[in-house]
Protein backbone atom coordinates (compact mmCIF):
# COMPACT_ATOMS: atom_id res chain seq x y z
CA UNK A 1 0.00 0.00 0.00
CA UNK A 2 1.37 3.09 -1.07
CA UNK A 3 1.67 5.59 1.60
CA UNK A 4 2.20 9.85 1.15
CA UNK A 5 4.92 10.21 3.14
CA UNK A 6 6.87 7.71 1.10
CA UNK A 7 9.64 9.45 -1.28
CA UNK A 8 9.79 10.10 -4.90
CA UNK A 9 11.89 8.25 -6.95
CA UNK A 10 14.16 9.21 -9.62
CA UNK A 11 16.39 8.47 -11.75
CA UNK A 12 18.62 8.63 -14.54
CA UNK A 13 21.86 7.43 -16.28
CA UNK A 14 23.95 10.41 -14.32
CA UNK A 15 23.49 13.89 -13.94
CA UNK A 16 20.98 14.66 -16.83
CA UNK A 17 17.78 13.97 -14.82
CA UNK A 18 18.71 16.65 -11.95
CA UNK A 19 17.51 18.96 -14.16
CA UNK A 20 13.40 17.19 -13.80
CA UNK A 21 15.02 16.70 -10.06
CA UNK A 22 15.33 20.29 -9.77
CA UNK A 23 12.03 21.22 -11.22
CA UNK A 24 9.87 19.02 -9.01
CA UNK A 25 11.60 20.10 -5.59
CA UNK A 26 11.16 23.26 -7.09
CA UNK A 27 7.16 22.35 -7.37
CA UNK A 28 7.07 20.30 -4.60
CA UNK A 29 9.37 21.21 -1.71
CA UNK A 30 7.73 18.64 0.55
CA UNK A 31 8.26 15.77 -0.75
CA UNK A 32 11.22 13.16 0.34
CA UNK A 33 13.01 12.42 -2.39
CA UNK A 34 15.55 9.60 -3.64
CA UNK A 35 17.33 10.66 -7.00
CA UNK A 36 19.57 7.49 -8.61
CA UNK A 37 22.15 8.65 -11.12
CA UNK A 38 23.68 4.54 -12.82
CA UNK A 39 26.87 6.96 -13.19
CA UNK A 40 28.46 2.77 -12.98
CA UNK A 41 26.47 2.60 -16.73
CA UNK A 42 26.61 5.74 -17.94
CA UNK A 43 25.58 7.23 -20.82
CA UNK A 44 22.61 5.35 -21.51
CA UNK A 45 22.47 6.98 -25.16
CA UNK A 46 24.68 4.44 -26.91
CA UNK A 47 23.02 1.53 -24.98
CA UNK A 48 21.25 -0.68 -26.46
CA UNK A 49 17.28 -1.31 -25.80
CA UNK A 50 17.75 -4.73 -23.42
CA UNK A 51 20.82 -2.95 -21.93
CA UNK A 52 19.17 0.28 -20.84
CA UNK A 53 15.52 -2.07 -19.75
CA UNK A 54 18.34 -4.82 -17.37
CA UNK A 55 19.77 -0.84 -15.90
CA UNK A 56 16.07 0.61 -15.10
CA UNK A 57 14.76 -2.74 -13.44
CA UNK A 58 17.55 -2.78 -11.19
CA UNK A 59 17.19 0.75 -10.02
CA UNK A 60 13.48 0.20 -10.07
CA UNK A 61 13.86 -2.95 -7.47
CA UNK A 62 16.02 -0.80 -5.53
CA UNK A 63 13.97 2.32 -5.37
CA UNK A 64 10.83 -0.35 -4.38
CA UNK A 65 13.25 -1.63 -1.95
CA UNK A 66 13.22 1.47 -0.40
CA UNK A 67 9.40 2.27 -0.44
CA UNK A 68 9.35 4.85 -3.05
CA UNK A 69 5.76 5.53 -4.12
CA UNK A 70 6.48 6.67 -7.62
CA UNK A 71 8.92 6.15 -10.10
CA UNK A 72 9.92 9.19 -12.39
CA UNK A 73 12.25 8.01 -14.96
CA UNK A 74 14.31 11.38 -15.64
CA UNK A 75 15.92 9.98 -18.98
CA UNK A 76 14.47 10.47 -22.08
CA UNK A 77 17.07 7.14 -23.37
CA UNK A 78 15.43 5.21 -20.53
CA UNK A 79 11.89 6.38 -21.39
CA UNK A 80 11.84 4.88 -24.87
CA UNK A 81 13.46 2.11 -23.92
CA UNK A 82 12.20 0.94 -21.04
CA UNK A 83 9.27 2.76 -20.09
CA UNK A 84 6.88 -0.29 -21.62
CA UNK A 85 8.65 -2.77 -19.71
CA UNK A 86 8.75 -1.32 -16.18
CA UNK A 87 4.83 -0.38 -16.70
CA UNK A 88 4.25 -3.79 -17.28
CA UNK A 89 6.66 -5.33 -14.93
CA UNK A 90 6.07 -3.07 -11.79
CA UNK A 91 3.03 -1.08 -13.07
CA UNK A 92 0.51 -2.73 -10.45
CA UNK A 93 3.21 -1.55 -7.34
CA UNK A 94 4.34 2.03 -8.39
CA UNK A 95 3.04 5.18 -10.14
CA UNK A 96 5.50 5.33 -13.17
CA UNK A 97 6.17 8.90 -15.08
CA UNK A 98 8.53 9.04 -18.12
CA UNK A 99 9.57 12.26 -19.72
CA UNK A 100 8.37 11.54 -22.82
CA UNK A 101 4.31 11.47 -22.94
CA UNK A 102 3.65 14.10 -21.00
CA UNK A 103 5.35 16.51 -23.36
CA UNK A 104 3.66 14.92 -26.26
CA UNK A 105 0.52 15.98 -24.25
CA UNK A 106 0.92 19.04 -24.24
CA UNK A 107 2.35 19.31 -28.27
CA UNK A 108 -0.72 17.89 -28.92
CA UNK A 109 -2.75 20.67 -26.55
CA UNK A 110 -0.46 23.38 -28.90
CA UNK A 111 -3.10 23.60 -32.08
CA UNK A 112 -0.79 25.90 -33.63
CA UNK A 113 2.03 22.74 -34.48
CA UNK A 114 2.69 21.82 -37.72
CA UNK A 115 5.97 20.72 -38.37
CA UNK A 116 8.20 19.28 -34.89
CA UNK A 117 12.11 18.90 -35.00
CA UNK A 118 13.48 16.30 -31.93
CA UNK A 119 16.92 16.10 -31.24
CA UNK A 120 17.95 13.71 -28.80
CA UNK A 121 20.86 10.79 -28.03
CA UNK A 122 21.19 7.69 -30.73
CA UNK A 123 19.16 5.44 -28.94
CA UNK A 124 16.16 7.90 -28.27
CA UNK A 125 16.38 8.80 -31.88
CA UNK A 126 16.73 5.16 -32.97
CA UNK A 127 13.69 4.11 -30.62
CA UNK A 128 11.49 6.17 -32.91
CA UNK A 129 9.14 7.36 -29.71
CA UNK A 130 8.65 10.62 -30.27
CA UNK A 131 7.47 10.46 -34.03
CA UNK A 132 4.76 7.60 -33.02
CA UNK A 133 3.85 9.16 -29.75
CA UNK A 134 2.99 12.91 -31.64
CA UNK A 135 1.58 11.09 -34.70
CA UNK A 136 -0.82 8.96 -32.49
CA UNK A 137 -2.27 12.71 -31.39
CA UNK A 138 -1.81 15.22 -33.74
CA UNK A 139 -1.70 12.77 -37.00
CA UNK A 140 -1.20 15.71 -39.61
CA UNK A 141 1.52 17.35 -37.99
CA UNK A 142 5.66 16.34 -39.65
CA UNK A 143 8.10 14.95 -37.44
CA UNK A 144 11.72 15.52 -38.40
CA UNK A 145 14.34 13.38 -36.10
CA UNK A 146 18.25 14.39 -35.52
CA UNK A 147 20.31 12.25 -33.20
CA UNK A 148 22.59 14.99 -31.81
CA UNK A 149 25.32 12.70 -29.57
CA UNK A 150 27.92 15.56 -28.69
CA UNK A 151 25.39 17.59 -26.95
CA UNK A 152 25.47 15.72 -23.81
CA UNK A 153 29.35 15.31 -23.18
CA UNK A 154 29.61 18.73 -24.60
CA UNK A 155 27.29 20.13 -21.17
CA UNK A 156 28.62 17.49 -19.22
CA UNK A 157 32.48 19.17 -20.18
CA UNK A 158 31.27 22.64 -19.42
CA UNK A 159 30.84 23.80 -22.59
CA UNK A 160 27.17 25.49 -22.30
CA UNK A 161 26.91 29.95 -23.04
CA UNK A 162 30.12 29.94 -25.16
CA UNK A 163 31.77 29.98 -28.73
CA UNK A 164 32.33 25.98 -28.36
CA UNK A 165 28.31 25.07 -27.74
CA UNK A 166 27.66 27.81 -30.05
CA UNK A 167 29.29 26.17 -33.14
CA UNK A 168 28.28 22.39 -32.14
CA UNK A 169 24.41 23.83 -31.93
CA UNK A 170 24.81 25.78 -35.14
CA UNK A 171 26.18 22.54 -36.87
CA UNK A 172 23.55 20.17 -35.66
CA UNK A 173 21.26 22.17 -36.53
CA UNK A 174 22.21 24.21 -39.65
CA UNK A 175 20.51 21.18 -41.29
CA UNK A 176 18.00 21.24 -44.42
CA UNK A 177 15.17 19.16 -42.97
CA UNK A 178 14.60 21.57 -40.07
CA UNK A 179 13.45 24.68 -42.50
CA UNK A 180 10.16 26.26 -41.35
CA UNK A 181 10.05 24.04 -38.38
CA UNK A 182 7.63 25.48 -35.84
CA UNK A 183 8.97 23.47 -32.62
CA UNK A 184 11.91 22.05 -31.49
CA UNK A 185 11.66 19.25 -28.29
CA UNK A 186 14.42 18.80 -26.84
CA UNK A 187 14.67 15.00 -26.14
CA UNK A 188 17.48 14.86 -23.51
CA UNK A 189 17.42 16.02 -19.60
CA UNK A 190 20.39 17.64 -20.36
CA UNK A 191 19.29 19.66 -22.79
CA UNK A 192 17.70 22.50 -20.70
CA UNK A 193 21.13 23.50 -19.86
CA UNK A 194 21.49 24.95 -23.41
CA UNK A 195 17.52 26.08 -24.45
CA UNK A 196 18.29 29.47 -24.35
CA UNK A 197 21.21 29.07 -27.14
CA UNK A 198 19.04 26.73 -29.50
CA UNK A 199 16.19 29.21 -28.77
CA UNK A 200 18.37 32.39 -29.77
CA UNK A 201 19.45 29.67 -32.82
CA UNK A 202 16.44 29.21 -33.81
CA UNK A 203 14.63 32.89 -33.15
CA UNK A 204 11.64 33.46 -31.43
CA UNK A 205 9.12 32.03 -34.40
CA UNK A 206 10.23 28.51 -33.14
CA UNK A 207 8.69 27.03 -29.86
CA UNK A 208 11.32 25.24 -27.84
CA UNK A 209 10.00 22.41 -25.56
CA UNK A 210 11.82 20.62 -22.80
CA UNK A 211 10.19 18.13 -20.45
CA UNK A 212 10.55 19.47 -17.35
CA UNK A 213 8.16 21.84 -16.48
CA UNK A 214 5.55 18.73 -18.03
CA UNK A 215 7.37 16.21 -16.08
CA UNK A 216 6.83 18.05 -12.83
CA UNK A 217 3.20 19.00 -13.49
CA UNK A 218 2.20 15.56 -14.42
CA UNK A 219 4.52 14.19 -10.97
CA UNK A 220 1.96 16.60 -9.07
CA UNK A 221 -1.47 15.98 -11.15
CA UNK A 222 -0.80 12.19 -10.17
CA UNK A 223 0.30 12.74 -6.61
CA UNK A 224 -2.78 14.59 -6.39
CA UNK A 225 -5.05 12.36 -8.00
CA UNK A 226 -3.94 9.51 -6.09
CA UNK A 227 -4.19 11.81 -2.64
CA UNK A 228 -0.91 10.64 -2.55
CA UNK A 229 0.91 14.20 -1.89
CA UNK A 230 3.04 14.64 1.45
CA UNK A 231 1.35 16.91 3.87
CA UNK A 232 4.32 17.08 5.76
CA UNK A 233 5.40 21.07 7.10
CA UNK A 234 8.63 20.88 6.94
CA UNK A 235 10.95 20.58 3.78
CA UNK A 236 11.44 17.50 2.28
CA UNK A 237 14.70 15.32 2.54
CA UNK A 238 16.99 14.68 -0.86
CA UNK A 239 19.13 11.64 -1.41
CA UNK A 240 21.15 10.82 -4.35
CA UNK A 241 22.26 7.49 -4.73
CA UNK A 242 25.02 6.55 -7.10
CA UNK A 243 26.18 3.68 -8.90
CA UNK A 244 30.36 4.62 -9.17
CA UNK A 245 31.65 6.09 -6.56
CA UNK A 246 32.96 9.13 -8.77
CA UNK A 247 34.43 12.31 -8.22
CA UNK A 248 33.08 13.71 -11.86
CA UNK A 249 29.18 13.37 -10.91
CA UNK A 250 30.12 15.61 -7.89
CA UNK A 251 32.09 18.17 -10.02
CA UNK A 252 29.90 18.07 -13.48
CA UNK A 253 27.13 19.00 -10.51
CA UNK A 254 28.34 21.51 -9.08
CA UNK A 255 29.59 23.11 -12.91
CA UNK A 256 25.96 22.71 -13.96
CA UNK A 257 23.82 23.39 -10.61
CA UNK A 258 26.23 25.57 -8.66
CA UNK A 259 26.04 23.73 -5.74
CA UNK A 260 27.55 20.81 -3.92
CA UNK A 261 25.85 17.42 -3.76
CA UNK A 262 26.75 14.66 -1.01
CA UNK A 263 25.68 11.02 -2.56
CA UNK A 264 25.67 7.68 -1.06
CA UNK A 265 26.63 4.75 -3.19
CA UNK A 266 25.17 1.60 -3.68
CA UNK A 267 26.21 -1.18 -6.53
CA UNK A 268 23.83 -1.85 -8.67
CA UNK A 269 25.24 -5.59 -9.53
CA UNK A 270 27.55 -7.39 -6.96
CA UNK B 1 51.67 -23.12 -20.83
CA UNK B 2 51.41 -20.32 -23.32
CA UNK B 3 51.70 -21.10 -27.22
CA UNK B 4 52.50 -19.29 -30.56
CA UNK B 5 49.44 -20.15 -32.10
CA UNK B 6 47.46 -19.08 -29.03
CA UNK B 7 45.38 -15.85 -29.99
CA UNK B 8 46.43 -11.91 -28.66
CA UNK B 9 43.85 -10.36 -26.58
CA UNK B 10 43.33 -6.69 -26.61
CA UNK B 11 40.99 -5.14 -24.87
CA UNK B 12 39.13 -1.66 -24.21
CA UNK B 13 35.82 0.16 -23.11
CA UNK B 14 34.58 0.71 -26.60
CA UNK B 15 36.00 1.41 -29.96
CA UNK B 16 39.45 3.97 -29.12
CA UNK B 17 41.24 0.61 -28.69
CA UNK B 18 40.92 0.17 -31.92
CA UNK B 19 43.70 2.99 -33.09
CA UNK B 20 45.91 0.00 -31.16
CA UNK B 21 44.27 -3.17 -32.80
CA UNK B 22 44.94 -1.97 -36.33
CA UNK B 23 48.56 -0.93 -35.47
CA UNK B 24 49.17 -4.57 -34.20
CA UNK B 25 47.11 -6.23 -37.02
CA UNK B 26 49.45 -3.97 -39.73
CA UNK B 27 52.59 -5.06 -37.65
CA UNK B 28 52.15 -8.81 -36.81
CA UNK B 29 49.39 -9.97 -39.97
CA UNK B 30 49.69 -13.77 -39.06
CA UNK B 31 48.57 -13.37 -35.28
CA UNK B 32 44.66 -14.31 -33.99
CA UNK B 33 43.42 -11.51 -32.34
CA UNK B 34 40.73 -11.39 -29.54
CA UNK B 35 39.23 -7.73 -29.13
CA UNK B 36 36.88 -7.06 -26.60
CA UNK B 37 35.27 -3.86 -26.37
CA UNK B 38 33.43 -3.34 -23.12
CA UNK B 39 30.37 -1.42 -24.58
CA UNK B 40 28.32 -2.18 -21.65
CA UNK B 41 30.28 0.10 -19.84
CA UNK B 42 31.56 2.67 -21.65
CA UNK B 43 33.60 5.08 -21.49
CA UNK B 44 35.88 4.42 -18.58
CA UNK B 45 37.02 8.41 -18.39
CA UNK B 46 34.89 9.01 -15.97
CA UNK B 47 34.59 5.86 -14.05
CA UNK B 48 36.25 5.28 -10.59
CA UNK B 49 39.51 3.31 -10.30
CA UNK B 50 37.43 0.32 -8.32
CA UNK B 51 35.15 -0.21 -11.27
CA UNK B 52 37.55 -0.11 -14.25
CA UNK B 53 39.14 -2.78 -12.55
CA UNK B 54 36.33 -4.70 -11.69
CA UNK B 55 35.81 -4.91 -16.01
CA UNK B 56 39.03 -5.17 -16.28
CA UNK B 57 39.14 -7.83 -14.17
CA UNK B 58 36.06 -9.55 -15.96
CA UNK B 59 36.92 -9.15 -19.21
CA UNK B 60 40.79 -10.67 -18.40
CA UNK B 61 39.14 -13.64 -16.96
CA UNK B 62 36.85 -13.97 -20.38
CA UNK B 63 40.15 -13.45 -23.04
CA UNK B 64 42.12 -16.30 -20.46
CA UNK B 65 39.12 -18.56 -21.07
CA UNK B 66 39.56 -18.15 -25.09
CA UNK B 67 43.29 -18.83 -24.27
CA UNK B 68 45.28 -15.46 -25.13
CA UNK B 69 48.79 -15.48 -24.89
CA UNK B 70 49.01 -11.88 -24.09
CA UNK B 71 47.18 -9.34 -22.75
CA UNK B 72 47.16 -5.43 -24.35
CA UNK B 73 45.63 -3.08 -22.39
CA UNK B 74 44.43 -0.68 -25.29
CA UNK B 75 42.82 2.14 -22.97
CA UNK B 76 44.97 4.57 -20.96
CA UNK B 77 42.05 4.82 -18.41
CA UNK B 78 42.29 1.38 -17.86
CA UNK B 79 45.94 1.25 -18.30
CA UNK B 80 46.31 3.60 -15.39
CA UNK B 81 43.84 2.25 -13.28
CA UNK B 82 44.02 -1.42 -13.55
CA UNK B 83 47.84 -2.61 -15.08
CA UNK B 84 49.18 -3.32 -11.66
CA UNK B 85 45.81 -4.68 -10.20
CA UNK B 86 45.37 -7.38 -13.65
CA UNK B 87 49.69 -8.07 -12.75
CA UNK B 88 48.94 -8.56 -9.63
CA UNK B 89 46.37 -11.59 -10.44
CA UNK B 90 47.11 -12.59 -13.51
CA UNK B 91 50.42 -11.67 -14.42
CA UNK B 92 51.82 -15.52 -13.61
CA UNK B 93 49.09 -16.60 -16.04
CA UNK B 94 49.86 -13.96 -18.87
CA UNK B 95 51.86 -11.74 -20.29
CA UNK B 96 50.22 -8.10 -20.03
CA UNK B 97 50.91 -5.00 -21.95
CA UNK B 98 49.97 -1.21 -21.38
CA UNK B 99 49.92 1.59 -22.92
CA UNK B 100 51.64 4.03 -21.00
CA UNK B 101 54.81 2.29 -20.18
CA UNK B 102 55.88 1.75 -23.86
CA UNK B 103 55.20 5.10 -24.82
CA UNK B 104 57.55 6.43 -21.46
CA UNK B 105 60.25 4.19 -22.14
CA UNK B 106 60.37 6.20 -25.74
CA UNK B 107 60.25 10.04 -24.05
CA UNK B 108 62.95 8.50 -21.63
CA UNK B 109 64.87 7.96 -24.70
CA UNK B 110 64.99 11.20 -26.46
CA UNK B 111 67.00 13.30 -24.44
CA UNK B 112 65.64 16.44 -26.11
CA UNK B 113 62.55 16.87 -24.09
CA UNK B 114 62.78 19.47 -20.64
CA UNK B 115 58.64 20.24 -20.98
CA UNK B 116 56.05 17.79 -21.90
CA UNK B 117 52.29 18.02 -22.11
CA UNK B 118 49.71 15.20 -21.22
CA UNK B 119 45.91 15.27 -22.34
CA UNK B 120 43.46 12.44 -21.42
CA UNK B 121 40.44 11.73 -19.73
CA UNK B 122 39.47 12.75 -16.49
CA UNK B 123 40.10 9.58 -15.09
CA UNK B 124 43.89 8.77 -16.71
CA UNK B 125 44.60 12.90 -15.90
CA UNK B 126 43.59 11.92 -12.06
CA UNK B 127 45.71 9.07 -11.66
CA UNK B 128 48.28 11.22 -11.84
CA UNK B 129 50.36 8.06 -13.78
CA UNK B 130 51.63 9.44 -16.78
CA UNK B 131 53.79 12.49 -14.36
CA UNK B 132 55.00 9.71 -12.02
CA UNK B 133 56.23 7.13 -14.45
CA UNK B 134 58.35 9.84 -16.64
CA UNK B 135 59.34 11.80 -13.75
CA UNK B 136 61.04 8.58 -12.59
CA UNK B 137 62.65 7.91 -15.72
CA UNK B 138 63.75 11.48 -16.81
CA UNK B 139 64.00 13.38 -13.28
CA UNK B 140 64.35 16.88 -14.13
CA UNK B 141 61.31 17.16 -16.87
CA UNK B 142 58.80 19.29 -16.39
CA UNK B 143 55.05 17.81 -16.75
CA UNK B 144 51.94 19.83 -17.34
CA UNK B 145 48.77 17.38 -17.04
CA UNK B 146 45.19 18.88 -18.63
CA UNK B 147 41.66 16.66 -18.77
CA UNK B 148 40.04 16.94 -22.16
CA UNK B 149 37.02 15.04 -21.74
CA UNK B 150 35.12 16.38 -25.15
CA UNK B 151 38.11 15.15 -27.35
CA UNK B 152 36.95 11.19 -27.15
CA UNK B 153 32.75 11.80 -27.21
CA UNK B 154 33.77 14.27 -30.13
CA UNK B 155 35.61 12.04 -32.14
CA UNK B 156 32.91 9.22 -31.74
CA UNK B 157 30.56 11.74 -32.60
CA UNK B 158 32.07 11.96 -36.45
CA UNK B 159 33.73 15.46 -35.72
CA UNK B 160 37.49 15.46 -36.56
CA UNK B 161 39.52 17.50 -39.23
CA UNK B 162 36.63 19.92 -39.60
CA UNK B 163 36.22 23.15 -38.15
CA UNK B 164 34.42 21.74 -34.67
CA UNK B 165 37.13 19.75 -33.62
CA UNK B 166 39.41 22.88 -34.37
CA UNK B 167 37.91 24.92 -32.56
CA UNK B 168 37.94 22.26 -29.70
CA UNK B 169 40.88 21.55 -29.60
CA UNK B 170 41.91 25.15 -29.85
CA UNK B 171 39.97 25.46 -26.50
CA UNK B 172 41.41 23.09 -24.43
CA UNK B 173 44.88 23.77 -26.50
CA UNK B 174 45.59 27.59 -25.67
CA UNK B 175 46.15 26.88 -22.35
CA UNK B 176 49.05 28.66 -20.65
CA UNK B 177 50.91 26.02 -19.07
CA UNK B 178 51.23 24.75 -22.17
CA UNK B 179 53.44 27.79 -23.51
CA UNK B 180 57.02 26.04 -24.44
CA UNK B 181 56.05 22.39 -24.20
CA UNK B 182 58.49 20.54 -26.52
CA UNK B 183 56.09 17.66 -26.80
CA UNK B 184 52.58 16.39 -25.88
CA UNK B 185 51.52 13.07 -25.07
CA UNK B 186 48.01 11.94 -26.65
CA UNK B 187 47.27 9.60 -23.50
CA UNK B 188 43.46 8.62 -24.69
CA UNK B 189 43.89 5.51 -27.42
CA UNK B 190 41.11 7.83 -29.23
CA UNK B 191 43.52 11.04 -29.81
CA UNK B 192 45.52 9.69 -33.21
CA UNK B 193 42.49 10.38 -35.25
CA UNK B 194 43.42 13.78 -34.03
CA UNK B 195 46.84 13.73 -34.10
CA UNK B 196 47.53 15.48 -37.25
CA UNK B 197 45.06 18.43 -35.87
CA UNK B 198 47.12 18.92 -32.80
CA UNK B 199 50.31 18.73 -34.78
CA UNK B 200 49.20 21.58 -36.95
CA UNK B 201 48.33 23.67 -33.62
CA UNK B 202 51.04 23.74 -32.22
CA UNK B 203 53.31 22.89 -35.21
CA UNK B 204 56.40 21.17 -36.07
CA UNK B 205 58.58 22.31 -32.99
CA UNK B 206 56.70 20.26 -30.78
CA UNK B 207 56.70 16.36 -31.05
CA UNK B 208 53.28 14.76 -30.53
CA UNK B 209 53.49 11.04 -29.52
CA UNK B 210 50.58 8.57 -29.35
CA UNK B 211 50.78 5.03 -28.15
CA UNK B 212 50.08 2.94 -31.43
CA UNK B 213 53.20 2.77 -32.58
CA UNK B 214 54.97 2.48 -29.39
CA UNK B 215 52.90 -0.60 -27.79
CA UNK B 216 52.56 -2.26 -31.46
CA UNK B 217 56.29 -2.69 -30.77
CA UNK B 218 56.30 -3.60 -27.51
CA UNK B 219 53.95 -6.67 -28.05
CA UNK B 220 56.16 -7.97 -30.91
CA UNK B 221 59.12 -7.47 -28.72
CA UNK B 222 58.01 -9.29 -25.99
CA UNK B 223 56.34 -12.08 -28.75
CA UNK B 224 60.22 -12.33 -29.91
CA UNK B 225 61.45 -12.36 -26.47
CA UNK B 226 59.02 -15.07 -25.23
CA UNK B 227 59.04 -16.97 -28.87
CA UNK B 228 55.77 -16.53 -28.83
CA UNK B 229 55.41 -15.42 -32.51
CA UNK B 230 52.52 -17.00 -34.29
CA UNK B 231 54.57 -18.81 -37.13
CA UNK B 232 51.87 -19.52 -39.51
CA UNK B 233 51.91 -18.60 -42.54
CA UNK B 234 48.06 -17.53 -43.46
CA UNK B 235 46.68 -14.40 -42.35
CA UNK B 236 45.61 -14.17 -38.57
CA UNK B 237 41.85 -14.65 -37.29
CA UNK B 238 40.15 -11.39 -36.24
CA UNK B 239 37.47 -11.41 -33.78
CA UNK B 240 35.82 -8.38 -32.24
CA UNK B 241 33.62 -8.94 -29.24
CA UNK B 242 31.02 -6.64 -27.28
CA UNK B 243 29.58 -6.93 -24.06
CA UNK B 244 26.46 -4.73 -25.23
CA UNK B 245 25.11 -5.23 -28.83
CA UNK B 246 25.25 -2.10 -30.33
CA UNK B 247 24.21 -0.44 -33.44
CA UNK B 248 26.74 2.24 -32.43
CA UNK B 249 30.38 0.60 -32.16
CA UNK B 250 29.51 -0.58 -36.02
CA UNK B 251 28.09 3.07 -36.91
CA UNK B 252 31.32 4.78 -35.01
CA UNK B 253 33.54 2.21 -36.17
CA UNK B 254 33.02 2.80 -40.19
CA UNK B 255 33.05 6.59 -39.37
CA UNK B 256 36.81 5.81 -37.85
CA UNK B 257 38.12 3.30 -40.00
CA UNK B 258 36.02 3.09 -42.81
CA UNK B 259 35.16 -0.52 -43.05
CA UNK B 260 31.94 -2.30 -41.28
CA UNK B 261 33.27 -5.15 -38.37
CA UNK B 262 31.83 -8.25 -37.80
CA UNK B 263 31.21 -7.98 -33.86
CA UNK B 264 29.99 -11.14 -31.75
CA UNK B 265 28.45 -10.41 -28.64
CA UNK B 266 29.34 -11.82 -24.97
CA UNK B 267 27.85 -10.20 -21.69
CA UNK B 268 29.89 -9.90 -19.08
CA UNK B 269 28.10 -9.79 -15.95
CA UNK B 270 24.95 -11.80 -16.24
Amino acid sequence: MLKNNFPLGIFDSGIGGLTIADAIIKCLPHEDILYFGDTAHLPYGDKSPELVRKYAAQITEFLLEHNCKMLVIACNTASAFAYDFLQENYGQRIKIINVVEPLVENLEADRSLSKIAIIGTRGTIASGVYPKKIKAVIPNVEVVCKETPLLAPMIEAGFFHDKISQEIIEAYLSDQQFKNIDAIVLACTHYPLIKKEIQVFFGEKVKVFDSTDFTQKAVKNVLEKEQLLNNQKKKGQHRFFLSDNTASFRATAKILFGSEIESEFYALSK
